[in-house]
C-alpha cells in the first residue's frame, strides 16, 4: 500500500543543513539513523567492517565511535578512508585527540566546547574544523550538566542555558556547521527541551533518549519520545539508545521513522498478537523471517497472522501474508489465498513468493 | 526523584467511567493495563494460575481470553471466581457463548454487536451484560470492517462510520457501560482515528496498535501510538500487542505509562547504552538485574551505568546506580560512591542495598 511520504504540518522554520561527508543533515533532507559502535576500537579487521557492514545494511547512515586516545582518531581516520558513509568521533575533554580526529580525516566530531578546555584550544578545534569542512555535534546532557546548572530546578531551563553557554564559544568563533542533541532519560525532558529550542533556533537536532535502558524499557522510551518529536516535524538524525546490540538500535530507529511516514526503506513486517484461536506459530515463523527480510530491499508490506478465520482478512492490506489452518501454511496475496504448503516448508514457500512482488 | 503524576492538559471533557468487577476504566481512574492469554484455554491448573499470577505481577490489570466455543465460557466463569481483577471473554459471532460467560461471571465481553447476528441476538447479550452488570468493549479493526466500508479510501472515516453503526445498536437497547477500541497497524492511522472519536464521545477508550509485529517493530509502533495518545489525555486502558509472551506486552504498557507520566509503579531502571569507553558489562547485569526487580514495589530509580568518568555523574539522580572501573564495580547513591566491590559479587551486593532504600 505506497503511501506518500509524511509531511508534517510545519510548525517550524526548517533546520539549517550542515553537511557531514556525503549526508546532509537537516534542511529538509531526510532523516538519518545513526547508532554508535559499542566495542573498543583496536583494530581495523575484518570482523570490525563485518560488524560495520551489517550495520549499514541495517539502515545506518552515520556511526559513532568514542575516541578516549590518540590512537582511536588514527584508526578512525584510517576506517573512514574505507567507508562510504560518514564516521562520528566522540571527543572529551582532550583537544588534541579532537585536532587529529580532524587531521586524519573524520568528518564530525561529538564534542562539549565547555568542556575542551580554555578559549584557546576551543578556538584550534573549530578553526581545523572549519578548514577540514567538518561538522560538530554538541550533546547537551541532562545528567553531565556544570554544577551550577545542575542546581536549577527546571531541568529544561538548565539544559537551555548550557546550550547557550556552548552556543557563545562557537559564535565567538563564527563556527556554523553545527548540530545540537539534548538528551535526558526521562521522556516528557527529552521532548519539552527539544521542542523549546527549535523554537528559537534553526541547527539541526539530533534526537535521542540517553540511558534509556534494556531492550523493553529503551525502546518503549526511545519510540515515545523520537515519534512524538518526529510527527512535529523536529529531529534531524536519530539514534536509538539500548542497553542492547547497535543493529537493534539501527532497526527501531528505521521503525520509528516509518511509524513517523518518514521512511519507506526495506519491508514492513505486521503480525498479529495470536490468541487462543491461533493455528499458527507467529512468534516462531517471525523470528525466522525477519532476518530474511533484511537486506530486502522491496518497498513491501508483510503479514504472518495466527487464524485463518481473521488472518486474510485482517491482513488484506498486505503485500503478502501467511497463516495457518491445521497442518497447512496459507499463503495469501491482498487478502486471497494464493499457495497451500506443509508448515515445513512453509518459510521457503513465503520467500519465493516474496520474490516474485 | 520523586515528581507528581502528569495531569495532561485537558484538550477532552472527561470519559464516562465503565465498571469491570473492581476495577473502572475511563471517568478519571488511572489508567490500567492489559494483556491476552496467547495458548488454548483448557483447565484451569497450577500451570494455567502460575502463568496469571505472573502476569499479575508485573502489573497486569485485566487479561482477556479467546472464548471460541462453550467450553471456555464455562472454564472463563470458573476462573474468573479464582481471581480477584476482571477477566475479558473475547467471543465472535456465536451469541450463546456470550450469554454463557455472562451468565457464569465473566465481567466484560469483547464483541463487536455487528457481527453477533440478528437484532434479537444483540439484544439477548446486552440485556443479560445489563443484568449482570457487565461491561462490553467494541473493537473496531481497520482489517475487519464490513466490505462496504473498505472500499471507503480514508480508514479513518471507514472506522468511525463501523462505530457509529455498533453505537445505534447499543442506543437501540439502551446499553451504555461500553469502552470503544479503534486499532490499525499504522501508528497514524491509530491515532488519527483515536482523536477523532475522542473529540464527539465520552465512551472511555482501549488504546492498542494491531498487528503490530514482533518484538522490536511491535515496541516501537505501540510505544509511538500509545504515548502519542495518552500524553493528550486520550485512552483510558492499554493493550500493547506483540508477537510475544504476554508479560512483555505488560512490562511495555506499565513503561508506556511511566513515560507518560501516569504510573510510578516499580522500579525504573536507566542504563546507558554503553561504547568503546565501557568499563562494566552494562547489558550482562541489566539481564540479570531486571528479573530482581520485578516484584520489587518500591518507587525509585535505578541505573547501571558503563564507565566510572561519566556514570555517577549521569546518574546522580538515581537512588541507586553501578558502574564498574578496572575489575572492580562501583556503587553508587545519588551520585556519591558508597560500596566498592569484586565484579562477581555486584549484584548481591546492589539488591542488598536497594533494600536499605
Amino acid at each position: 500500500m505506497p503511501r506518500p511520504l509524511n509531511k508534517p504540518e510545519l510548525k517550524y522554520p526548517p533546520s539549517r543543513a550542515v553537511r557531514v561527508k556525503n549526508v546532509t543533515i537537516g534542511g529538509g533532507s531526510p532523516v538519518t539513523v545513526q547508532t554508535m559502535w559499542k566495542k573498543p576500537l583496536e583494530a581495523i579487521d575484518d570482523a570490525l567492517l563485518a560488524g560495520i557492514g551489517a550495520l549499514r545494511a541495517a539502515g545506518c547512515d552515520i556511526l559513532r565511535f568514542a575516541a578516549p586516545t590518540l590512537r582511536e582518531a588514527e584508526l578512525l581516520g584510517e576506517l573512514q578512508s574505507r567507508l562510504d558513509f560518514p564516521l562520528v568521533a566522540d571527543v572529551h575533554f582532550d583537544h588534541r585527540i579532537a585536532l587529529e580526529c580532524l587531521r586524519r580525516g573524520v568528518p564530525k566530531l561529538r564534542i562539549n566546547p565547555g568542556n575542551i578546555g580554555p578559549a584557546w584550544k576551543v578556538r584550534e578545534v573549530l578553526e581545523a574544523a572549519k578548514g577540514a569542512g567538518a561538522a560538530v555535534r554538541v550533546g547537551v546532557n541532562a545528567g553531565s550538566l556544570r554544577p551550577a546548572l545542575r542546581r536549577e530546578p527546571d531541568t529544561v531551563k538548565a539544559m537551555l542555558a548550557s546550550a547557550e553557554e556552548e552556543l557563545d564559544l562557537l559564535e565567538k568563533f563564527a563556527f556554523s556547521d553545527t548540530v545540537f542533541s539534548f538528551k535526558s532519560s526521562s521522556v516528557e525532558t527529552t521532548v519539552a527541551v527539544n521542542r523549546a529550542f527549535r523554537k528559537s533556533h534553526d541547527h539541526p537536532l539530533h534526537v535521542g533518549v540517553t540511558e534509556a535502558g534494556p531492550l523493553v524499557p529503551g525502546l518503549v522510551k526511545n519510540s515515545a519520545a523520537l515519534y512524538a518529536l518526529l510527527s512535529e516535524g523536529i529531529g534531524d538524525t536519530v539514534r536509538v539508545s539500548l542497553s542492547d546490540e547497535p543493529r537493534i538500535e539501527v532497526e527501531a530507529g528505521r521503525e520509528i521513522l516509518r511509524a513517523a511516514g518518514l521512511s519507506k526503506r526495506g519491508v514492513n513486517l505486521v503480525s498479529c498478537p495470536a490468541c487462543g484461536r491461533s493455528e499458527f506459530p507467529v512468534r516462531e515463523f517471525c523470528e525466522r523471517l525477519a532476518p530474511r527480510l533484511a537486506a530486502f530491499g522491496k518497498d513491501v508490506t508483510v503479514a504472518v497472522m495466527g487464524c485463518p478465520v481473521n488472518g486474510p482478512g485482517e491482513a488484506a492490506h498486505a503485500d503478502l501474508g501467511i497463516t495457518g489452518a491445521g497442518d497447512r501454511a496459507l499463503i495469501f496475496k491482498k487478502g486471497a489465498i494464493i499457495r497451500r504448503e506443509l508448515i515445513e516448508g512453509a518459510l521457503e514457500a513465503f520467500l519465493e513468493e516474496l520474490e516474485k512482488l
